[in-house]
């Protein structure tokens, strides 16, 4: 079943009713200022860190859910009984009131339309005649969400429809916000400026003290009344689905000191039959110097007076409706350009749609947000990942090479002087998450994966000579290339009995903690190790060693000279790397394999973990498919017994799971993995980030069916249909799906924030249609099934256009601009070449 | 304006709207499990900790607000048209629903009425000629909550009332509950025991791992359906005022894996004319033994079946009505009994309620709660305070010594070895709270202020050579009179340049934080010290060592010895004290001496706070009142014109303000204090705390009129008719009360979890009546106001009731069971006296 459908000239998909499973969302912004917005228009706001910038206050959990950060009310008022002058407000009183998002006032609507597009949402609803458009965006380098309602009157007499809109503040650390009540309740502070020709609502709580910034909510027409307190607003008892003032007709002018602050404009609209009119909303941003902070610091009388010239000049850069069509515009150009660098037309839409559009745009939002604020996580808690942020590089890199250059920078200036990692970094202060800490022994080899696709995506080996701490302290600084070999000597020198990898705290599986032991309720099982013996190893991590050690070698190779290495000191440390990395591989297809697949790990206990010989949890995922893509026994048919095995064990349907058989008790030996109902989460749920490397590993033993069936299976296009099983959003990729062993296979959580997006993003693109980036030129290699016999792709790729062409005649031959090339790599254009056409048959 | 009145012959208030301006709350609960329970039955329950055992889920700034955790739904149902067996229930319809308890289903009720009792409520309700009766009670040592709704049917035919009752479940942790959703929403779990004679409904998520806890839900009567999962009972974009099951009239059975799980079981009554019936519902807390934690863990198709014995244990102790009504008179008896410890008639039914009644009550909540779960602390930060604790001690050690003393060797097991204390612990663990710290330097002496009044209420020296540990260290226990002495030589050995004590991070204005010198927004004011020049000094802390640091020289002269010390260890240890008492006091008289009122610090600049020569917080309360208290400036009319500048200078009619006039920038050596709007809390707000220090030192001076307007200015009973101004509960004692610079005056916030209630009853118990317990006997020393001129009271103290009457005379006598005796000290009656009668002239 499907409560919506995809309009992909328009980049949309259409939700086509406001009861979808759960919250279906969409992500506003593109830089610092973002919002998340449902198709209800739930959602709240933020400046560059959920959690400590926090401008509206969304209810996780809210009972009713979603509500109340973004609330639209339309009132159709009519003159009272008798009255004197149908002009005169004080006699209008209200006879309808609905809201154009369906929420918060459920008022069943005549019709409603929800757009998710590239950053932004429409919402199209009509009722008593009245059809509204209300179009929300964060224009390009804005601090500042827009909101534009358009109301059109399709009755045959004039109607006069008051808007009233309302956000909730925020008291700016969602933290505190959501738990210092003793303290908040008394420090919430408002401004109000009602013009003659607009409303401004400023909120300053905590401007007195340290904070720079404040935020504000305006409309650019005079107003009628506002209210500020959010309890005068609602009235006693009620909820955002009826307000007072609402069921009033007026606002009361309430002024906020303490308690809970909102800004509700009301704006009162007169329209004649056909006649059109818009609003502009905004919700804005604001950050001043510390000496600039007052109306004017010099007058006793004004400080406290918040100075508003800033608020004013954002303001009027969004005053008229012509000026928000503009940035609407230019926004919507913006994303034009940015999916531009990969477009591919294969026959198959929903490929097509997902390739083109919106696995593109979940890979910018999973950049941007890493796993911090979605309607699963809260914002509160997890900033920018070390692991995470790495991987999302992997998808992201093609689009804004710039801005993945430094994020590199950044998440490598939060590696510790001994090649380890902070786990975690707050994005406002890009420090490391000490509650959190390291120990995560995958996490260093991560960097080595984001840099040497950067360095393939551009050829910008000056990345490697540009200094970046070590642990945020200054005077640390080491160029790039330092931060990678200590990410590898690192693992090299972190090894255990059986000549594996060490795995810490956990691995890429942050819930397989061999070395917690805990039995102490609410303990964190990422943070504790009660028991570490020093030998509990990661056959996960040596497939990655594999990969990313042979990826480093490759780097020293070709750019060690260029960052002032002799040819001799190079040679040396590559001969080093990839004998440890012999020794890896050695160990892995040795203590690393179990039979029939690869195993998982050894506990502190030396016991093996995803063997044959236990009851539960025999074989996991993660192994299967990094093992394979990093080559291991792909010549001596393990690897493809590995992924039958991967298949006939834990696939079903809806993908495969992370293990199998799920875990039916607790187990103090692994740790959380263990703690979960059978089939959810970690204990046997489907994890959609790993599929794609099972798809991967698939492409690269010549399985090219089941490589494009795994694609499928988690692919929110192709279960679109199954959207009341699935029930997250049908245009993104969810972390979880519950597993074959759960209560509700199929069911998907944790939608948005995953590394499923750049994983899979890299398996289709680089993969499955197989255009893939290396240092020498475009690699064309695709691994499509039969049935597709003709592929269309372009690629952007550092400066020139790649036009390629591939056709299925049986016989395998390449040529570029009409000349026929050896291999499957199209080299590196000339220099200032615009175009090149590419014509491969397979 | 009142919303309600007292009852005192019930010992109750009586709540008369369920529109109170704030939702009024009780507690329920003595000892280890705990409910808040309001007006409209909102709140939650928890286990001995409000973080880390919240057994059902309250939304704090819930919107609508106080809903979701406790739910009653009475619907009336009614044969559907043309059913062919009106006993049919299938053929059944509802036709009206009501919540007796008003919320959450709003309907306006026929008659309303909500009565806190001592641990306990009771609602009265009526609608639709059906009467109801709610009682809400946690009995004697049990580990749950007892909810007996009583129905009677007014009408002259029968009825058909369903009765739905629904708890939401917390998944343990309150901190992880609210914020950590992409893990939650996959981990709740239910098991459903519908028998024929009752329905349990358990919550056992996270039983699995490492809980060995679980909770259960349950009635005694058969029911007709159920619910475990929230959003299938309440249905798409539902609150709890309007559940989808409530409109179809049905159950829906259904079963929770993950998301939110509740327990909502639905009983169905068939009333006759006249006829009433009973139902219990329950909610149970269970802990097993690991070994003990499933149905047969010999059966493996039985683990992860909870052992339900104990479950079924805790049920039928409370399974019918009879069992219920025997616990619930025994809990009356329990608060009788506690009460009858001090009662006074007085003439002043105002005074009488609060000190008989509302003051003792709310000195066991604190007592039992410290500062962690109220409707303004949300028990996800804050647990039990070293200072808090410690003070709370004061006002209820004459109900029960025996838990006064454990809660000693608990705090003094928190203390560090250098004298100096951890600032908080969690109640459940013991252990000191890491996120906080230490480093408040009043910390350590409110423990010696806490040991001497037990030791004046019991007699009790053992406790002095009882060992405890330091930072809850095994092997490190020193008997508690070595504490003591590291407490009083922790302030000896930390004094500034002016002889004065370092205030660290704090005293107990928590907000003054002169190291802390913080310009990052969001930092902690409390733990944060930037620039700790070594040199801040507190006068307030001076008071308290005068006072103290004497108590414990009294405690060695009176028990050194007996606690195996040499009479002359004690006499040069006492020497040494009370050298550096009368140091501090000089330096008190000198550098802490203003002109007109005494300073109160000085900050890391050594530059006065609180001082004429300032032009804001000139001067603060604190030290009027505890250097007066120390007897400091009383024999040279300082300490008079200290309180007069008092009462002139920042007294209204709501009481005296922490300092005036209140800031209006942010000072950056001052910290916390100066971050508030002005007139809101620590800038200037009322602190309810320190107004009874402001009356102790009037008494003390011998202004009895101005000690008890003091008195009476905070005093709930005597602001009840402001409710609509005050806002909180009339009957209990809120932490602050906006001041006279704010924009609202008189305006109480964060009430219940206050050392105001143990401060206040100090004040009237010991100084205004005069009660007050010593080494050697009962001093009578009343300080009451001439128009009381007859006094009678009577105090349960070591085991003899001492029956006082005092009348005004004109001249002071006193005599003992008909003797005269010199001085005010009634001696400690023979062993085995039952009774003293004591009359007092004055």
């Amino acid at each position: 079943m499907q409560y919506g459908h995809f309009d992909d000239a328009r980049r949309e998909y259409v939700i086509e009713t406001p009861a979808t499973p759960l919250p279906w969302i969409n992500y506003l912004g593109n830089e610092d200022f973002f919002s998340l917005i449902s198709n209800t228009a739930g959602g709240y706001s933020f400046y560059k860190d959920a959690k400590l910038r926090r401008i509206t206050r969304y209810r996780y959990n809210g009972v009713p859910a979603d509500e109340g950060a973004r609330s639209f009310y339309l009132t159709l008022m009519e003159p009272t009984d008798g009255a004197a002058d149908p002009m005169d407000d004080a006699a209008l009183k209200p006879v309808a009131s609905w809201s154009p998002t369906f929420l918060p006032l459920k008022t069943p609507l005549d019709s409603y339309e929800c757009r998710h597009g590239m950053g932004y949402s429409i919402f199209r609803a009509s009722y008593a005649g009245i059809d509204s458009e209300l179009t929300a965006f964060v224009p390009l380098h804005t601090p500042a969400e827009i909101n534009k309602i358009t109301l059109t009157n399709t009755n045959d007499a004039e109607r006069i429809v008051d808007v009233t809109a309302c956000v909730e503040w925020c008291l700016w650390n969602a933290v505190d916000d959501a738990s210092n009540f003793q303290r908040n309740l008394s420090t919430g502070e408002v401004e109000i400026e009602q013009n003659d020709d607009a409303t401004l609502i400023y909120h300053k709580t905590e401007f007195k003290e340290r904070r720079n910034h404040y935020a504000f909510y305006s409309v650019n027409e005079p107003t009628v009344g506002y209210d500020t307190v959010r309890d005068e607003f609602l009235g006693k008892f009620n909820g955002w689905d009826s307000p007072q003032v609402i069921a009033e007709g007026r606002a009361h002018d309430s002024v906020a000191y303490g308690w809970s602050p909102i800004a509700a404009p009301r704006v009162r609209v007169r329209l004649m039959p056909g006649q059109s009119t818009s609003l502009v909303f905004m919700l804005g941003y604001i950050e001043v110097a510390d000496d600039e902070k007052w109306e004017d610091p010099n007058d006793p009388a004004k400080v406290g007076i918040i100075n508003k010239k800033p608020a004013h000049e954002l303001f009027a850069r969004f005053d008229t409706v012509e000026k928000v069509d503009v940035a609407f515009d230019e926004l919507k150009g913006y994303w034009a350009s940015l999916l531009d660098g990969f477009q591919v037309r294969t026959g198959d839409d929903k490929l097509d749609r997902m390739v083109n559009i919106w696995n593109q745009y979940q890979c910018m939002v999973t950049f941007n947000l890493s796993r911090s604020a979605s309607y699963y996580e809260s914002g509160m808690g997890r900033g920018m990942g070390f692991r995470d942020s790495n991987q999302d590089l992997l998808g992201f890199v093609h689009m804004i090479p710039e801005r993945a250059r430094d994020r590199i920078i950044d998440i490598a200036s939060t590696q510790l002087p001994d090649g380890s990692a902070w786990h975690q970094y707050q994005p406002l202060t890009k420090q490391g998450n000490a509650d959190i800490g390291g120990g995560f022994n995958d996490d260093p080899l991560w960097l080595v994966a984001s840099v040497f696709a950067y360095l393939n995506e551009t050829g910008d080996d000056s990345i490697l000579r540009t200094p970046a701490q070590f642990d945020n302290k200054e005077g640390s600084e080491q160029p790039l290339l330092e931060h990678l070999r200590r990410s590898v000597r690192f693992t090299m020198s972190h090894r255990g009995p059986h000549g594996l990898p060490l795995i810490g705290r956990a691995d890429w599986n942050d819930c397989l903690n061999l070395n917690c032991f805990s039995s102490t309720p609410g303990e964190s099982f990422q943070t504790v190790e009660n028991n570490d013996t020093g030998i509990a190893e990661s056959v996960f991590i040596a497939g990655m060693f594999v990969l990313y050690g042979e990826q480093y070698a490759q780097i020293l190779e070709r750019f060690g000279e260029a960052c002032g290495m002799d040819g001799d000191a190079v040679r040396a440390e590559v001969a080093d790397v990839r004998k440890a990395v012999a020794e890896v591989r050695d160990a892995t297809l040795d203590a690393g394999w179990d039979g029939a697949w690869f195993r998982r790990a050894y506990d502190a206990n030396g016991n093996a973990v995803g063997t044959a010989e236990d009851s539960e949890g025999r074989i996991y995922i993660e192994p299967q498919g990094m093992c394979v893509m990093a080559g291991i026994g792909v010549d001596d048919g393990r690897a493809a017994q590995a992924l039958a095995s991967t298949k006939e064990l834990f696939t079903c349907r809806w993908g495969t799971a992370i293990l199998a058989p799920a875990y039916s008790t607790y187990r103090i030996e692994l740790g959380e993995i263990s703690s979960y109902p059978r089939g959810y989460k970690e204990n046997g749920g489907i994890f959609c980030h790993n599929n794609p490397w099972i798809s991967i590993a698939n492409a690269i033993i010549g399985d090219d069916d089941e490589a494009f069936a795994v694609y499928t299976r988690t692919c929110p296009a192709y279960t679109e249909e199954f959207s009341q099983i699935h029930r997250t959003e049908p245009y993104v990729y969810c972390q979880m799906v519950a597993g074959p062993e759960s209560h509700a296979p199929g069911e998907g959580k944790n939608s948005w924030l995953t590394g499923t997006a750049a994983w899979t993003f890299v398996d289709v693109s680089q993969y499955l249609l197989g255009v893939r980036p290396t240092f020498d030129g475009l690699r064309i290699d695709p691994h499509m099934p039969a049935e597709f016999t003709e592929l269309h792709i372009e690629r952007s790729w550092r400066g020139t256009r790649y036009i390629i062409d591939v056709t299925r005649t049986g016989e395998r031959s390449l040529s570029v601009d009409g000349k026929k090339v050896d291999g499957d790599i199209v080299p590196l254009a000339a220099a200032g070449a615009k175009e090149v056409q590419v014509t491969l048959t397979i």
